[in-house]
């Protein structure tokens, strides 16, 4: 005789959203009873509307609501570039800062051997049948052993197709203090050290 | 050109709820669309009953999904005993824990005179009007400098109503070390010291 089922449900259904614990969920819940009604019905429409109209883009994979993504289907994209993400939320970290003009390709996650994740399970392929036209490949995986191993299996693959892959730099955050640095970084920033 | 407008007005529902800033919201959103879309569904579903099926109960304030709240309509409760709360999750904790076997009245909050919030905007007559048969009521309220004046103020109105008035008792939580206490606690642990 505790929380009506109604509440307990939606609770655990919070909870098992990324970061969220029990009691972080139970207070979400009580926010929304204290607020406006139609702020649980418009978060209940959004969700329903999510499975719906949210697809991935056919041709990138990034998420959409469109046949082809906005990307995608720009024609002042520069069409013989593109950056390869292992996530769609990727995208929009590049998106929000304006800061690429090619195309984009969502390979879905890395390479993990131990998890079973092989190249099968990426869109791996579908990035080999849009090479035509396609002068660099920008491999932009996460900094993760398995991120760094993904991008040298599809260097090799790319290399095979005569394709320019290339990697963003490593280096020195900016506005980080020496001390602040892991080992790794240090060493990395060191060995592609540069002109002053 | 970034991520479709649905999931930017979803991550803005998700970024106003308790202790969720945009990036977790964001991480939230995403984890939703890679999940099966049963998942959404469920959640979307569940919002969309709670405006429509958890309402207060008219004696406790408690929320439910029934006429009176379970705890309300359980006979086996003593009638005499009512704890006031600030808050109606505050009720889960206790019958989370089967701590009490009274009944519950949830105030709805605490007087903040700065605020605006004065008795009139509590379930403060409410509770006068449940008096009937009553012996004793335990106030639970928090204990921030608001909780302690409101429980004050309700003291006074029940004494005058010759019911009496009980606090949660203060002192040292169970399992702490004395060298981890602030003064206040310490303090009022040392004033309410009882025999060994």
């Amino acid at each position: 005789m505790s929380a009506p089922d109604l509440l307990t449900r939606l609770i655990a259904a919070f909870s098992r959203l990324p970061g969220v614990g029990e009691k972080s969920a139970r207070r979400m819940v009580y926010h929304l009873l204290q607020s406006p009604a139609d702020d649980a019905r418009a978060m209940s429409a959004l969700l329903a509307e999510l499975p719906e109209k949210i697809h991935p883009c056919p041709q990138c994979h990034a998420w959409t609501d469109r046949d082809l993504c906005p990307v995608c289907a720009d024609p002042k994209r520069d069409r013989g570039l593109i950056c390869v993400v292992e996530n769609a939320s990727d995208v929009d970290v590049f998106e929000r800062h304006r800061l690429f003009g090619g195309l984009y390709h969502v390979l879905g996650g890395h390479l993990s051997p131990l998890d079973g994740v092989g190249p099968d399970r990426l869109n791996v392929q579908s990035l080999m049948d849009r090479l035509e036209g396609v002068r660099e490949v920008v491999l932009a995986t996460g900094s993760s052993t398995e991120g760094e191993s993904t991008a040298l299996y599809l260097e090799r693959l790319l290399e095979a197709r005569g394709v320019k892959a290339t990697r963003l730099a490593r280096g020195i955050p900016m506005g980080t203090d020496l001390e602040y640095l892991d080992q790794l970084t240090l060493l990395r920033a060191l060995e592609a050290r540069g002109s002053a």
